[in-house]
């Protein structure tokens, strides 16, 4: 990833700094994103009912007009943390929001980390004034912000759009990620902040947001556990053009925002602990769509599955096995699958193939594809997730001790 | 366990014998239960759609009277078999049922094992007629037929009991059982055979066998994937006294039942594939019933929670966190757990505690316990899973191929 090839919204500065969130490290820990103008905020977050302090604090507010800074620490998820961690969620905003000039109403703030402990306040206000410092326009100051808000992910995870709408405005699209669900020893969690300088309207910028995150970070899972954390927030700022999206303009944009993170989705699941195989799932001919969903979610979370595809084992009659036991109602003896190309299971019966060669086939792709075939319907969904590994549980056996 | 404890009901016999059905291995691989007289038989399936070919066929018969034999092979699960499938199970049947001088309509199948591969019949055949040469009564024969049935199993699951009924009559019960949920690299789903020589209608005997799984086989779980082939059965054959149980009898006679099957239920998962510890997870005060199981059962499969426990990690987040993912509805400031008795999180919000004393306690006890803390209602429940180790990857990373 270069800056030429990187599209940075117009009218955004970024920060990300070391502030000592985790004693002895020095792994960037403290991420401003600020708004030169009153930006349009949506969020999606995690359904989790023991949600983090932060996603009670920006889930109140969204969508909303007005938002100016996204601040996102990483080592401490302030979650299950009670009252005192709702205090400090509204604290590290006013902490954030008056180092750039804003206040703590014009701020969102994000927490990854582990669970359980309070946020170290004094170092949260540090990292607010040392980011305000060092805030830029460039993608080096972009991509210090993606690094700032990683935990355990070992690949930044950024992509961008521009993108002429139909009426002729130029606007651009920039997003950053980490984490997979709850995969990594530091419950690395999933955040993305997505920042364009396109205007919108509160509720247009939320729909757009939503429908793209339920066709891309609602559909990829590491081990099925939904954090107390997840969040995506989305700012608008106009500095392209003052005038919000309407018609034409803001279809074309929520296609872009829906491409991007098609992208960026399953980076988290690649990037996933110990993770030697990316999986894809394209469920077809569900009853409906949801439907489709919960088989595909049901087969990537299973573990059988999911070691089967780390031991390059073509045993598909646990992919089988594993959509027969989600609840979904189908005729089994109208159930085709193929994974990687090959044809394994027809019409409800075994079919006769070359065990090593699928099995290399296996081995040899780190992206693995099945494609469950059903005749109930046309409910379809594409999920990704990861294959299950011995280095998966070493780095998940151990962490707060 | 010794002959001298274990007391077998009257009117039985067993065997188990080597048959090939996997080459070149000697292990036990098909087991007789046989009933002298005609048995009242009740059964518990799976409720995986994809179900295996004898779940068809005996789900299709009970509960009934006029059972007098149970067959059941190791090595092949005769799932997502198709028509053939079906056909040999039937011819399963009647092969058992021959060799012992009843018929295929008085004989029950289960078949565990690999999923997706077609029953080797010239075997079974050989099986049925080799089992039928050696039934016998004794305690030797029963832990043969046990032995049989086993899959990946380590250890031997046989529990019994005898009871004087309210009226007077002595009856005696003895199960066996094999395998955890899918956990094994065989495919080792669940299977037992319940044996009594109390006499039941055949609607009692089904509503206290299922009454029993209930609480117990369904309570229990390795990494939440419901087999294919997952079968309980009870045959009451009245050899004691043939009048069927009614009124203060029955109710002694089921609690019977289902104290012994919460004896045999957490030896599933304590055998599980590269199991380092059990845990029982103990959730009170939910809103009912349901979502207490709802609840126990989403820390029972987290990866997060088990990998953990077996790296003796008091990371309490994430049992707190995988019950706030389940969809059941709470006061998350109402939430309290003690993990091996240790007050960890009470009333919403961290407690301070010794990581130390309390990780020591999780390494050094194979017993670990989860108590959950609601304040909704009366739902309770008590469910079993086990940690998820590296053995556990290496073991299901490699099998078919």
């Amino acid at each position: 990833m270069t800056e030429q090839v990187f599209y940075l919204p117009k009218g955004y500065r970024y920060a990300g700094v070391n502030c000592g969130i985790r004693p002895n490290s020095k792994k960037l820990d403290f991420a401003l994103v600020v708004s030169d103008l009153p930006a349009t905020a949506a969020g999606v977050y995690t359904q989790n009912l023991n949600c983090g302090a932060p996603v009670v604090y920006d889930r109140e507010r969204t969508p909303c007009k007005g938002i100016r800074v996204v601040a996102t620490d990483s080592g401490c998820a302030n979650a299950c943390t009670g009252k005192t961690g709702l205090f400090n969620a509204r604290k590290m905003a006013e902490y954030a929001g008056e180092a750039v000039g804003a206040s703590g109403d014009e701020t969102l703030v994000m927490s990854t980390g582990v669970i359980g402990v309070q946020l170290p306040m004094r170092q949260i206000a540090q990292g607010a004034e040392k980011a305000a410092a060092k805030l830029g326009p460039a993608y080096h100051d972009f991509e210090k912000a993606a690094t700032a808000i990683m935990t355990t992910d070992t690949k930044l995870k950024v992509v961008s759009r521009q993108i002429q709408l139909p009426t002729g405005t130029v606007v651009r699209l920039a997003a950053m990620c980490k984490g997979a669900a709850m995969i990594g020893p530091n419950m690395a969690t999933m955040l993305a902040t997505i920042v364009t300088d396109a205007a919108l309207e509160p509720q247009d910028a939320q729909k757009a947001l939503f429908d793209a995150v339920q066709d891309t970070f609602n559909c990829v899972s590491v081990e099925g556990h939904t954090s107390t954390s997840d969040t995506c927030i989305l700012l608008a700022n106009g500095a392209a053009n003052p005038n919000p999206l309407a018609g034409e303009d803001l279809k074309a944009f929520a296609a872009a925002l829906l491409e991007m993170c098609q992208e960026l989705a399953p980076m988290i699941p690649n990037d996933g602990e110990g993770v030697s195989h990316l999986i894809t799932i394209d469920v077809v001919g569900a009853p409906d769509r949801e439907s489709a969903k919960l088989m595909a979610q049901t087969v990537a979370n299973d573990a059988l599955v999911k070691t089967a595809i780390c031991g390059a084992d073509p045993n598909w009659g646990r992919i089988v096995s594993a959509t027969g036991r989600c609840g979904v109602k189908y005729d089994p003896a109208k159930v085709s699958l193929k994974v990687n190309g090959f044809l394994l299971y027809e019409n409800g019966a075994p079919v006769d193939f070359n065990k090593e060669e699928v099995s290399n086939s296996i081995r040899n792709n780190r992206n693995v594809t099945f494609e469950l075939f059903f005749q109930e319907g046309d409910g379809k969904i594409r999920f990704w997730t990861s294959d299950l590994t011995t280095e998966y549980v070493h780095l998940n056996a151990d962490y707060t001790t």
